[in-house]
């Protein structure tokens, strides 16, 4: 039973075997994550258009529902750039048709990702993830983070600005640029600055100042706690909210309620598409996450559990007035780095950020938003990776048009309509690719069973048979191209009375190759050509076993091609002959 | 110039050679065909809801515009069952919503299916049709054709009956039920009983009575035409139109006018979404005929011209009055038997049609309509075909579970929503199935060079060496299932030093696959394993050499996978052993 409920709540396990020194390196990890992630969770609930406590009721029960069913030791969830931004896009775009205050809208689509993955890891669609192609995460990812900079301008200059692409993004600055705030400016550029330097130099200046690296590393990720410290004391000491510099001003203190946020059915239907894609993007970003941590620490990922999760974070957003949650990056390497070893380190965190909810919030009363619009900008300049496209195009068109497209409508379009597009195009490329497969015309390697690409080798060939080896599965979609290849080879070699089908890429044929093949038999047959197939293998040969096809077929099924060589040769007069011109159209995706 | 031009018109080719026999064999086709079809065309115009004269001017110019361009020398284009309902239940759908009258809907529709084939044709979009897989094709065409023979049982009985689902036809069918005419029923009952027999029994009457074969299967095929003027001549002397029979009454004299149908965007909107679809369907259906006449007379067929044709023919139909046409089954096989060479032979008996409509329409006056829904029910008769829901889903269940989809999706909600989710069913199955690859541990078979599965044969391994036989593509949806078994697979024998990936199944890697790799690859590293690859195909092989992947490859590129066995054994302490049990959970896809 307990071994059973352990499958499903991880904790229950590994709790058993809980030691005193584990808990130790989870406290420690949880006091420095507390600290480092606030400034975080504070920014990206302002990116996501909300009241910057909403970050902070994020980072609290979200934790603690992923620890409970979560496979990884080390990711921590909470609130994050991507998920922020997707959240403010799409409450936007139906607050601005009226439909619900924004708080609202932002409530019921976390309950509605939650619910999503929930079901999704209760009903094991993990797999789901794995038909966004990683040029279509990469393409989306950089332009994400490049509208994500863009929206932070207006506050990080101090000048109201609005918009999810970048055409209205630009155009909004522009309209405001010549009324920046200087004090606001200053802070935060100043802050944009020192974060940029503190990036680049301060690990190395830590560790040329004698310390250690791991403890180099940890202190110079404090950059943004020291930025959200020195610019806070500086505003409050210059009263530099009187002179426009905008503050986060009076945070509730004490933790939120715990309600449901009010659901209609017409919210839940404009939502539920956007929710969906949300849902697959916090799905993926986390388990990109956490299959490094798994790789490196050795551990086994499951992906189902990772969904549910989740789905309990989100959930649990959602009703503690949250927002969209996800596995972070830059929270879980903090985490690792800190030596965290269980969940647990994440739900002292959790602890740790309800303290500071409850008794501290009045320190965050003089920070200005420009201090955490520069903290935003600077955390998403790492995920803008325009080498990956360039790697992407030279290695592949087909990826590269995938990554460009989702990239330049993600920009243009916005981020639903980008992934969304992304997606549709990289199935389809998919489909395309595989309806105009790879097809070869082979003979034998002198002296040798082998049997290779008569355009690429030096093979021996006999002009009464023909063998063609298909490079793919054969199914609806190229069925039809098979019969075309097979037609305009058998109408090149009038000679030909046998045709052999090498059959070593075909994994599987379906119902509709099958007719086709029929179909091609028949024919072959009336034109006195006999249809033989080589090398088919185990589950495809089972399947036409179920099906009159092999008894219907003018030649035979041989083990091997060279079985089928030696049968036919001995059968006609043997003539070799190196490379025929004749049959070049014959392979029309190219000579390969 | 002439050349070129005849690849586009191929007329301009086939008229240099056309002798005055063929013109014989055309002229006495175009006289049959004439004749014969002219029953059908008046059906398929009242299906399509319309007034049976646009099923005459459908079969007039349509042909010629599709003579203009075709390769298929017999396709008899005109109106089709299938195309006149869904033309109705597309017209009707928005006409309910009072955007616009019948005529005019059907007039538009057949103008943009018209616009739409003609442009697939000329940017050679032809292997768009073959997304649609023969069992969705199979499902949907059963399906309409219980639809079609539904919704003449109203006109059959003289009740009004109306709906485009099996449940909204049923009700409405039961609703009237009780107040059928008797007269019609006579009439409709007695001529489809009349049209059932001749079609069983007609021809071998005749052959028996000592014609030749050619002849009386012709001549059985004017049951339809008899049919119609008893029932007409029965009609009329008994003044039944006057009893409560329906009667097509008058049809006006004369040829139609030429001029676009009344255009506005809102309408071409709505209508866009089930033109492409209605498109597709005129063009997989009238291929797959074209297809089989070219097969028997050892034409070529070329997708993109039969294209151009369809656009042309549906153009027509849309400035003369028609309605949207196809390539039918029964017109073609008329054609063929009755002797046409060339595509002249339907020009001319468009001609002939023509003739008809200018001077003998009073001719059609008083015939009955449920004479017509008797020839529509028996003419659609031969389309249902169950047999193939059972064999396809004893070959496939994943193909019997598209069919049966279409086929129930098409009955209860309807053609376009039953068309479409049979596509998109079909492409996430095939899709499905590729993320889940088969996968198989392979060892030698002893003594040979061959590398089979090791659960289904008796083989040789060496448990410091994993060979995993991958038999799909790798592509975005399934590296990280192929991450997976190989994680498992390594787990299981903490003992080896060496995984072979034998890629005789891989036909393509997509970027995604490739990042899936090098991460197995420094995985494997990291855990002390070597990757290496064997039988790697040209194509993969020139793609991999433009990345680093090669230079970062742990192990080494072995041609076979023997070369990899003979030097990887040698390096190891060979020891022989059969099949290990430990490995079976190794195989997530089955035994095969």
């Amino acid at each position: 039973m307990r071994e059973r409920l352990s499958t499903i709540l991880p904790p229950i396990g590994w709790l058993r075997d809980y030691h005193r020194t584990t808990l130790a390196q989870d406290l420690l990890a949880a006091c420095i994550m507390t600290v480092l992630v606030i400034p975080q969770s504070l920014a990206y609930a302002l990116l996501a258009g909300l009241p910057a406590q909403a970050g902070l009721y994020a980072s609290i029960l979200p934790a603690i529902g992923y620890a409970l069913f979560a496979s990884s030791s080390a990711l921590a969830v909470g609130p994050v750039a991507l998920i922020a931004l997707m959240s403010a896009t799409t409450v936007g775009g139906i607050q601005a048709a009226g439909v619900v205050d924004f708080a609202t809208g932002s409530l019921v689509l976390a309950l509605l990702c939650g619910m999503i993955l929930f079901i999704m890891g209760v009903a094991r669609l993990g797999f789901m993830a794995n038909f966004i192609s990683h040029p279509v995460i990469s393409g989306f990812i950089s332009g994400s983070a490049l509208i994500i900079m863009l929206s932070q301008v207006g506050t990080l200059l101090g000048i109201p600005s609005g918009g999810s692409t970048v055409p209205s993004l630009v155009s909004s600055i522009a309209h405001s640029l010549g009324r920046f705030s200087e004090a606001t400016a200053a802070i935060g550029i100043g802050s944009l600055v020192f974060l940029l330097l503190a990036r680049r130099y301060s690990q190395r200046l830590l560790v040329a100042m004698g310390l250690p690296v791991g403890i180099a590393s940890t202190l110079a990720r404090l950059a943004p706690m020291l930025v959200v410290v020195v610019t806070a004391v500086v505003t409050a000491r210059s009263h530099l909210d009187g002179a426009g510099v905008a503050v986060i001003g009076d945070l509730p203190a004490g933790l939120p309620d715990l309600s449901l946020p009010a659901i209609d059915l017409p919210l839940v239907e404009v939502l539920l598409v956007p929710a969906l894609l949300i849902s697959l993007v916090i799905f993926v970003e986390s388990t990109s996450i956490a299959h490094g941590i798994a790789a490196r620490r050795g551990e086994r990922l499951d992906a189902n559990q990772e969904l549910m999760g989740l789905g309990a974070a989100n959930l649990a957003a959602a009703v503690s007035g949250g927002l969209a949650v996800a596995g972070g990056f830059s929270r879980s390497v903090v985490n690792i780095e800190a030596g965290a070893r269980t969940q647990l380190a994440g739900v002292f965190s959790a602890v740790g950020i309800a303290l500071v909810t409850v008794f501290f919030t009045g320190l965050f009363h003089y920070l200005p938003k420009a201090t955490l619009a520069a903290i935003i900008i600077v955390a998403v300049t790492t995920l803008v990776d325009f080498r990956a496209l360039a790697d992407t195009w030279r290695y592949s068109r087909q990826d590269g048009l995938a990554l460009l497209t989702t990239l330049l409508l993600t920009l243009f379009a916005g981020v639903i309509p980008g992934i969304l597009a992304g997606v549709a195009l990289s199935l389809m490329l998919y489909l395309y690719r595989t309806s105009r497969p790879h097809v070869a015309v082979v003979g034998r390697i002198p002296g040798t069973e082998h049997f290779r690409n008569h355009q690429r080798y030096t093979v021996e060939t006999d002009p009464q048979m023909v063998i063609l080896r298909v490079d793919e599965t054969l199914y609806f979609a190229n069925a039809r191209y098979l019969d075309d290849c097979v037609s305009e080879l058998v109408r090149q070699r009038p000679e030909a009375t046998d045709f052999v089908l090498m059959c070593t890429g075909i994994n599987t044929i379906d119902a509709s190759a099958l007719e086709t093949l029929e179909a091609i038999n028949t024919r072959l047959r009336s034109a006195g050509v006999r249809l033989h197939l080589t090398e088919v293998k185990g589950p495809v040969m089972d399947r036409l076993r179920r099906t009159r096809f092999l008894q219907n077929l003018s030649g035979e099924v041989f083990l091997s091609t060279f079985d089928a060589w030696r049968t036919l040769t001995d059968r006609h007069s043997l003539s070799t002959s190196t490379i025929d011109s004749s049959s070049e159209n014959a392979n029309p995706s190219g000579a390969h």
